[in-house]
C-alpha cells in the first residue's frame, strides 16, 4: 500500500475557527474544465466617472452630493440590510418558527477617490489611512452594536456591483453566525489548551513556514491548514490583539505593508485584479466589551474563488453546498505558489 | 411604532436543520443592479453531440465507449474527489492540524439520452426512472458507505460543465458537515418534542398554506421558513419515510410528478432553464443502517441562485461568508411568486 501523500490523496483537515471539515482532493486539478468562464475584470475602468455614486461630487440614490474628498469617504449605504429601527417580531414563537429581532446599520467606505486603483496599487500611506477608519469604525459602531463586520467583495464575480475601490460595514445588535462558531471555538480552545488557539497558531505556522505567504515583523499570512477556498489565506497578528483599535502606529503601517504584498502576490498570480470577499473578525464589542474576551485574537480572512488561472474558479456548489466543502489543491500547494510571484504588480512592471 | 411585517422589517429566522439563522431584509429588494449578469442558458444545445463525454456511444476521458443507452445511464466519474483506496494519514495529530481518512466512490448518471432536455420535459415514466437509480444507488453505495450525496448542478452558473441532463452520487466513509448537522438537529429535536421534526414540519406547512408551492397525496414542497437562497424549496414526504428505497411505487410516481411540477414552475419563474444545486438527504447508512434513526425524515434541498430575472443573481459573499447568510424577499413572497404560476412548461406552451 502506497504512503499517504496529501497531494496524491484526498483526506479531510479540521478546521478548528468552524468546528467543521474541509475535504481535500488534490489529485482533481488534473480534470479539464468545460464549464463556465469568467469574464476577466475590466481594465479600462475611468478615474473618474460623474455618473458613479461612489465618486467624488457624485449625486447619490438619495439624492445627497458626495463632497470632494481626496482620501477615503464613508457615508450609509442606501440600500441597507440593516436599519436601526425594525420593529421586534415578537419572542413567542412554536421552535419550527422562530425569528428575532435584528437591528443594525450599513455603511460603505470608498478607499481612495480614484475609480480606477485598487488596494495594492495604493500607496502604503494612503492604506494606511483605510486602516485607521477601519479602526475608528469598530470604536464608534462597536460601542452600541454586538459586532461590526468591516467586508470588501471585490470583482464582479463576487457580487460587487461597482468598481470604485470600497468596502462596507455591516453592524448589528446580535452576532451573526460565523463569529457565533469562532467565539465558541475560541473559547473552548483556550479552556482546553491554556492559549488563544490563533495566537499558537500564528506561531506555529511563523516555525514551520510551509504554509505561510509573507510575514514581517508584526504580521503573518498564512494558507490556513484548513482552507477551503483555492488561494484562502488568513492574516494574523503575531502579537495577542483582540481588535483593531488597539494597534500601534507601528502595526498599522507594517499591517499596511503587509496588505499591500499580500494584494500584489494575488494579483500577480494569474495577472489579473484579483477577486475575494475579505473581512475582519476580531472580539465581539457592545456589551462584551466589558468581558474578558481573551480567547479571540484578531484576524482577517480572505476569500478568493479563482483556481486554475483568470477565468476559472472553483465553484462551491452540490456536493459542498449538500454535504462538504472541498478543494482542488493543498494547501501547501497553494501558498507555494503565492510564496515564489514577486512583489512588484503585474501593472507597474509592465509600464 | 410600527407594528411588525416580516415584508418591511428585516428580521432574522431560525434554521432548525442547521441551527443557525438568517437574516431576511426583504425591503432590499429595491436596490438598484449594476453588478454582474448571468449570462442566460445556452437554448440551441444539440440534441445529440459526438464529442459530448456523456452523450449515447461517446468514447470518455479514459477511452471506454458509453452504450447506446436509451434511458437513464451510470459511470464513474472519471476525476473522482473520493477514491476507493486513499492510504490513512494516520491519526496523531496535534489539534490544530488534524486530518483524517477519506474514502469514496464517485459516479455520474445521465439522466437521458438527449442532450437538449431538462427533467422538467422529461416525461414521468422517464423521471421515474431517475428516482429508482436514486434508490437503488443507496441501496447499493449504502452497503458499505456512510453516506450516499445524490446531487444535480443544473446549469453553468451552478459549475455544471456538461449541458447534458445528469447528476452525481458522491458516496463516502464518513458523515460530511451539511449531514452531521442534520443528523444533530434532528436527534435533538426528537428527543425534545417527540416527533420526528420535518413529519412535524411538513404537516404544519401544509396546514398553514402559506409557504406551500406544489403538493399531492404523498408529498410537499415548500419554501421553507428559513429559505436562505431567493427561491429555495424543500420537498418532503408527507409520511415518516428513512431513505429512498423505501417509497413505494405509487409514492415514486407521485415524486415524478411533484418534481415535473416544481421544476417547471422553476422554468417558467424567470422563462429560463432554472439553475440549481439539488440534493437529498435521508438517513445516513452504512454502520448506520442497523441503528434507529427515526429521527431522521428523507428530504431533498433545492438551492437556486436566481434572483430578480433570468440574469440577476443573488451572490452569497462578503457578509453572507464572513457573517451571516442574508436574503431579500420573504420566503413567504417566493412561495406566493412561485405557487401562482402555471404548470405548463414556457417551451411547451410555444411550441
Ligand atoms: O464535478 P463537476 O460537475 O465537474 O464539478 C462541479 O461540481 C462539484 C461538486 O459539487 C464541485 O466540486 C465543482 O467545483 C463543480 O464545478
Ligand atoms: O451591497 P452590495 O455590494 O450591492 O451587494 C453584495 O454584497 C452583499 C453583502 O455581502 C450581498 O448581500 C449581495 O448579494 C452582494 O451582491
Amino acid at each position: 500500500k502506497p504512503t499517504f501523500d496529501p497531494k496524491e490523496h484526498q483526506h479531510l483537515r479540521y478546521n478548528p475557527l468552524r468546528d467543521s471539515w474541509v475535504l481535500v482532493s488534490a489529485h482533481r486539478m488534473k480534470r479539464p474544465w468545460k464549464g463556465q468562464v469568467e469574464k476577466p475584470s475590466e481594465d479600462n475602468i475611468p478615474r473618474h466617472d460623474p455618473n458613479n455614486p461612489l465618486c467624488p461630487g457624485s449625486v447619490r440614490a438619495n439624492g445627497e452630493v458626495n463632497p470632494e474628498y481626496d482620501s477615503t469617504f464613508m457615508f450609509e449605504n442606501d440600500f441597507p440590510a440593516l436599519q436601526p429601527d425594525a420593529p421586534d417580531p415578537g419572542s413567542d414563537h412554536h421552535p419550527l418558527f422562530q425569528s428575532k429581532a435584528a437591528r443594525g446599520i450599513c455603511k460603505v467606505m470608498c478607499f481612495h477617490p480614484w475609480s480606477d486603483i485598487t488596494l495594492p496599487l495604493m500607496q502604503p500611506a494612503e492604506i494606511r489611512k483605510v486602516i485607521d477608519k477601519w479602526a475608528d469604525l469598530i470604536v464608534e459602531l462597536g460601542a452600541a452594536y454586538t459586532w461590526v463586520q468591516i467586508f470588501e467583495n471585490k470583482g464582479a464575480m463576487m457580487g460587487c456591483s461597482n468598481p470604485h475601490p470600497h468596502c462596507q460595514v455591516w453592524a448589528s445588535n446580535f452576532l451573526p453566525n460565523e463569529p457565533t462558531l469562532a467565539e465558541r471555538c475560541q473559547r473552548d480552545f483556550l479552556q482546553k489548551h491554556g492559549e488563544p488557539m490563533l495566537v499558537q497558531y500564528a506561531r506555529m505556522e511563523a516555525q514551520a513556514q510551509v504554509r505561510v505567504v509573507v510575514e514581517n515583523e508584526h504580521w503573518l499570512v498564512v494558507v490556513p491548514y484548513w482552507a477551503t477556498w483555492p488561494f484562502q489565506t488568513l492574516l494574523l497578528p503575531r502579537r495577542h490583539v483582540l481588535r483593531l483599535p488597539e494597534l500601534t502606529a507601528q502595526e498599522r503601517d507594517s499591517l499596511a505593508s503587509i496588505m499591500k504584498r499580500l494584494l500584489t502576490k494575488y494579483d500577480n498570480l494569474f495577472e489579473v485584479s484579483f477577486s475575494y470577499s475579505m473581512g475582519w473578525h476580531g472580539a465581539p464589542t457592545g456589551s462584551y466589551l466589558k468581558e474578558d474576551m481573551s480567547h479571540w485574537q484578531l484576524h482577517a480572512h480572505y476569500y478568493p474563488p479563482l483556481l486554475r488561472s483568470a477565468t476559472i474558479r472553483k465553484f462551491m456548489v452540490g456536493y459542498e453546498m449538500l454535504a462538504n466543502e472541498q478543494r482542488d489543491l493543498t494547501p501547501e500547494q497553494a501558498a507555494e505558489q503565492l510564496r515564489k510571484l514577486g512583489e512588484e504588480h503585474y501593472k507597474v512592471k509592465k509600464t
